[in-house]
Formats: C-alpha cells, structure tokens, sequence
C-alpha cells in the first residue's frame, strides 16, 4: 500500500499498520549470503565481506525510497526523505550492528538492523506522519572481531570519543583509519558522527535473545529490563617446568594444578555461591604443553557478569583471594588483571512500558528479563534513554553458524519495533 | 699411555686405569655446538643437525683409533679393532642416545655415549684385553621428537620389528626411509640390525638423573633399581559451546569444569591418595578457547607413572572411574583412551651390585634408586641384563636448556662405567 492517504490520515499509533514479513525473511536471506560459507556468517567489522554487506543494506534501502548514508564513524545510517518535517521531538533511533564474529550466525546484529529498515519502509509507504524523526541505524564493528574496539560505532555515536584509541589498528597492525575510510567513513571527523545528550527521544535495539529464557518459559518477546554488567579478568600462573616422570610430586610447582582449582572455584562462585549471576572461563593456554612435561604457566580468561554493581564488585574481590590462597598453597607466582569492566546499564522504565504495551496489543506472549550478553544499546545509553527488545534464541545459543529463530518470532519482533516507534 | 704394556697386562679390573676427564668435557662441549642455539640444544632424531652429530662422533672414534659404523636401524656403533679376539663371552654394550627433544639440554642421552667413547678410548690405549668385546652404542631417535617412533634404534636393536610401523612417517607426513636412509640405515633391511636374546653379556646406560634425588641426598652416583613403568591416557570432552553471558549456569555443559575437577583428582591421586609415584597433565586443550563462549570441547593427556604394575592398574582404574563421574555430573560426553603402557622393568641384580662395587671402590658416595624417565635400557631389557648409573642433575631439570651436572660429577660417572665394564 505505497503512499495510501487512508492510512496517512490515522493516527501513527495505527494498528492496522503490520511489516511485511515475507520481506524482512527474504532481506535476512540474502544478507546471510554476504561472508556466508559453511553455514555460518563471517563479516568481520569493516572487512571486505562487512563492507559488501553495509552497502547492500544501504542499496536495498535506497531501493525503497529511503535515504542511506554514512557517518564519519562508519555507522549506516537509513532516514525517510522529509521525515523530519513534523518533527516536534528528537528522533528516535533503531538498529544494531551489521557486524558478525569469525563464523558467527545471521541474526545477531543483522535482524535488528533489517527490522529497523522494514520499520522505516512501512512507516514510508504507508505515508505516516509523526512528531518524531525514525532513523535507521546500523552499527559499525560492535564485536571487534577484527580490530579489537568493539562497540566502536556506538561510542562514536555517543561521543564516547576519548575512549578510543587515536589510531587503532587491528591483530595484524593494520591502520583501522584506513579501512574505515573504505567503509565511507573518516578517523579524522569522527566528531562530526557523535550526538550530544538529550539530542534522540530513544534508542532502540531489536535483538535476538542469545539465551534460552525465552523459549524455556515459552513467550515470544522479551522485554530486556538491563544489560548485564561485565568484569573480564586476566590470570597469569607461574610455576617451574619440570619431566613428568623424574620430578617428585613434593617440590612441584605446577601452575595447572592452580589453574584447576582456579576453575572450579569460578564455577561454584556463580552456582552454589551465587555470589554472581553466570561465571566463566572460555579461555586456557598452557606452556609448554606438553604430555611429558609439567606445565611452566598457565594463562587463563574470567568472565563474570551480573546486574547488580556491588554483586559483581563481591565476586571480582572473591575471585582475587581465592587466586593468592590457591598460588600460595600450590607455591605458583600469580598475577591477575581486570581488563575489561562495565557497568550495568539499565533500560528505561517509559520506553520499557510503552515495548511491553506494544506486545500486549499484538497479544505476544512477553517476559522481562536481564540481557546477559553486551549490546549497542549500553553505549547509546550514556546519551539517550534506551529499550531493547529480545526475540527467542532456539536452543539459546549464538556466535555459532546454527544460531537460528523461528520466522514467525523475527516477524514478531519487527512488529513490537514497529509499534513501539510509533507509540513512543 | 697408549698402549702400555704395564697396564695391558694387569688384569682387566686394573684399578689405576682412569678415563680423561678434560677430554671428555671437552667433548661434551664440542658436540653441544651442534644444533646449540639459545643455551639449549636441538638435535632432534633424524634431522640434519642429528646426522651431523652423529657424524662428529662417528669421527672423534676413528680419530682415536676405533671404527664407527651405522646399523640398519641408523644406531652409530663404535669398537676396538681386535676387540672380539678374546671374546669368551658376548659383548657388553655401553651408550645411550645422541638424539635430543626440541631445545633440550646438553647431557641427556649425549652423555651416555660420550663417555661409552671415552671408556673405549681409554681400554683401546691401555691394550687391556678381556674376555668379552665392548661396544658403544649411540642409539637412534629415542625421544622421538622429530619422527614419533622414541626409542626407535633400542626396538630395531631388540628386535622389536612387530612393534613399528612399517613406514614411518613425522609429523608432518614425511618418510623416516629417506631420513633413516641419510643417517646411514636402511629400512628394508632392520633385520640385519637386530640382536638376539642371549648375544649380549650386558647393557650398561650412564644418564644424568634428570631429577632431584642425588642433589638432595649429596650422592655422586645412583644405582638405577628399576625404569619406571608408565600409563599415558588421552581424555576427549565434549561439551556444549554457548555464550559466556546469556547462558544460565543451570543448563550448561561446560567441559573445561569436568578437565578441572580431573586435572585435581589427578594431582590427588599422587598426593594424599598416593596411589602412583607420581601422576601429571601436562597438555590441555581447548576449543574453541574465546574469552567469551563457554568451551565445546576440551583434550587432556594424564601421565601416571609407577615401578609398581599393580599400584600403575589401580591408578588408570581411579582416573577412569574419577572421570566417568565428573563426566555424568557435569553432563559432559567423555571418552578415554590409554595411549602408552609401558610396563616397569627393573635392572638386573648382578649388574647392579657390579655397579655398586664400583662405585664403592671409586670412593663415590651412592644411592639405590628408581630412574622416572624412560630409557633405551628398558627396551634392550628384552635382550640382555641391563643396568644404569645416574649422575645428579643441578636442580632436577631435564629436557630444558639449563640441564647441569657438576664437571666433576660427569667424571665420576664415566670413571664407574669404566669400572663396571672392567668387572663384568
């Protein structure tokens, strides 16, 4: 119904207004094609395969008489022509990132991204008239797969500019000023991209759940109350090589042995202890490793997360003294560094009500619930009040080629989005 | 004193014949230098800095008035001309390797046939004459570093065959035909190579200890009771990989917490449980090891090691049963496999005691004890009495760049392998 003055004349809370599903299916489809190979998605943030994918999104965009840019951050950018003529109000912005991790899946990031352009070209055909701009946003290099600056696009948007290094560079040393400026945008105006306080209505994000909760309880939408805050801690363990045969076990100084109790203790913190809401250790290098060889160190990753501030600090503060009593008992020199720490961030109560009206009206199913996992939306939050809206995750996982949702849950999702914009 | 007919007519356990001890260190020193790089040294079987070595050694013989030659298995053989004239007995065979594992130490394995050389060297130009040929061996590739066959020279030598493959290749798929063709063998004619049980008086192995028994009890010289035996597992657990943060700890299948809980029950078992001599992992790995996905996969090698072949059964029995439990709990598929069993083997008494004697009239202070290292001498053991002598290693290391042994302490030793031959 392109430009039908019957619904150009209603209310922009209109409730007849629906997405078109088929599209929003068939725009994932193609896009998962972008960096697909072997059933997985690869479109690291401003490689080739990321770039391809930003243009095609922006053309699809421009096919449908929107208008595509990109800023000096290298975030996409989709606005209806004229849209701001009637606006009374800061935008509202929606989306997410069209970045994905080394063979990751085809939802993350990118449904929310094609559901904000489905949004913005139902709100144009139907000719709906609002007291607020409706801006697309997609999100450059959120995973910093790889140039190691995730969230990079929100916090230029957020004019989170002195947290960012002046000239990043990716694994290999590669300039990132360099790449940007292929991907249309520019290190040296990256002020020109930033949005002060006060200057959006709202941010908000459609994402996959990325966890089992929703589909566990079975409802089809959930309604993110905060995200996860995040201490990420370093551990390095030094003991002393030894031949697995000639030493005795009474003068060894094995920091896998350490690394063990290590682990477990992690584990029992966040289940038996409770003192954190999930806890974790993904990642263990051992040296030499060797079979016949008592290990010489032992580099080990934590990850703790929770939403409540002081319940992470508890954790953080037990990991540390359980790490000097194990390395004292196993006689291993221990070293440990919180690298990365940030803090809860919680949705906005007004946005929050209005997203669970929304899916009330369309008679979804809906919970409230923490997001575990870091999105955009935590960045944009420093500057604008933010909602994210959560779809069910099929066997709750994600970053992996059979990260999937059922069609019926993506089109759902993208009708809430749609229906928040124009109750907000 | 070449040739002296003063000591040539003594009896063969001449007490005033000594070795050289600057010429053995100096030759220590010499051979060092080859594939010496970084303090340590890499003369992996095989590889062209092993051939070299060899080749050194081969011509420090015949420049001393001995022959060299190669068998079919690539063992560097070295004899008196004239040596078997004698003979009323079968030979006595001393040495050990001149192979080494990847940036190892100077001593292991080297030592062993460096000095065998030496002892030679000093019956050929004293003229003694016995009634049993003595031959040094230079065994080939026992660590199996390069080419994943240890112990390769000892098992052609003992006629092994059954248990090699028929075309070995390295790790990285090349053939040890053209290799072993290099060093001199051949692999079409091992049988040619072997020796048979009964034609051999004894094997006599002098190795540094590559532990820290002697230094801490003040000894000179270890009288090898028995090589330990040794049960190598290899554990594969295969979990679920998910997202660090949005998946609840509830529903995990995290299976680097079931390698945890093993790699302590393995340290227990050694410790408080004492139920092997010792017990060690020392190569973990884990999949795919991101500091932010719970892992799918993880592998681990356990090393349980015992003189005992019943305390050994026991231990691989608790190991296994240990896992099976930590594998149902953290709902975690396990499998387990026991990749090296080699049984213990203990030296023979007479040679021992002709060791101790040794070593007594030599003014050496001594101790009994188990070697935890695997030698040539366990597989010659098939074949022939053997026995070994350890020298203290400086704090207990092996297989790393800082292996020491006393000057004095290397002297001694070579001075009762001497002996030894001469009493035997």
């Amino acid at each position: 119904m392109p430009d039908s003055p019957a619904v150009a004349a209603k209310s922009p809370s209109s409730t007849s207004l629906r997405i078109d599903g088929t599209r929003l299916l068939d725009r994932l489809d193609r896009l998962a094609e972008i960096g697909g190979e072997d059933g997985g998605v690869t479109r690291m943030g401003f490689s080739d395969a990321d770039v391809e994918g930003r243009a095609h999104v922006a053309r699809q965009a421009v096919e449908a008489g929107l208008t595509a840019s990109v800023d000096a951050g290298g975030n996409l950018l989709i606005r209806r022509p004229g849209d701001h003529r009637h606006s009374t109000r800061p935008p509202v912005l929606i989306g997410s990132h069209l970045d994905t991790v080394a063979n990751g899946g085809r939802l993350d990031g990118a449904y929310g991204v094609i559901a904000a352009l489905e949004v913005l070209q139902t709100l144009h055909e139907a000719g709906v008239e609002s007291d607020h701009e409706t801006i697309a946003v997609g999100f450059a290099n959120e995973e910093g797969a790889l140039f190691p600056q995730p969230f990079w696009g929100s916090m230029v948007l957020a004019g989170r500019l002195d947290a960012l290094p002046s000239e990043p560079e990716d694994y290999a040393g590669r300039p990132l000023r360099d790449a940007l400026a292929r991907a249309g945008g520019d290190l040296s105006q990256l002020k020109t991209a930033t949005w002060s306080p006060g200057s959006l209505t709202a941010y908000l994000e459609l994402h996959v759940e990325q966890g089992p909760v929703l589909e566990r309880l079975g409802r089809t939408i959930g309604v993110v109350e905060s995200i996860t805050g995040r201490i990420h801690m370093s551990v390095q363990l030094h003991g002393r090589a030894g031949h697995a045969g000639t030493t005795p076990m009474d003068g060894r100084q094995d920091p896998l042995v350490v690394a063990a109790g290590l682990i477990q203790a992690v584990q029992t913190m966040a289940t038996r202890e409770n003192l954190c809401r999930v806890a974790t250790v993904g990642r263990v290098e051992v040296l030499p490793n060797s079979p016949n060889t008592i290990p010489d160190s032992v580099r080990l990753d934590i990850d703790l997360r929770d939403s409540d501030p002081t319940r992470l600090d508890v954790a953080e503060h037990t990991v540390r003294q359980t790490l000097a009593d194990l390395a004292r008992a196993g006689n291993v020199r221990a070293t440990i560094e919180s690298t990365v720490r940030s803090a809860p961030v919680h949705t906005d109560p007004k946005v929050r009500d209005t997203i669970a009206a929304s899916a009330a009206e369309l008679g979804f199913a809906q919970e409230t619930l923490p997001s575990g996992a870091g999105h955009d939306a935590q960045v944009v939050a420093d500057i604008a009040p933010v909602g994210m809206i959560f779809v069910p995750s099929i066997d709750g996982v994600s970053h992996v080629p059979v990260e999937r949702t059922a069609p019926d849950d993506l089109v759902a999702g993208a009708e809430v989005l749609l229906r928040t914009v124009l109750k907000l």
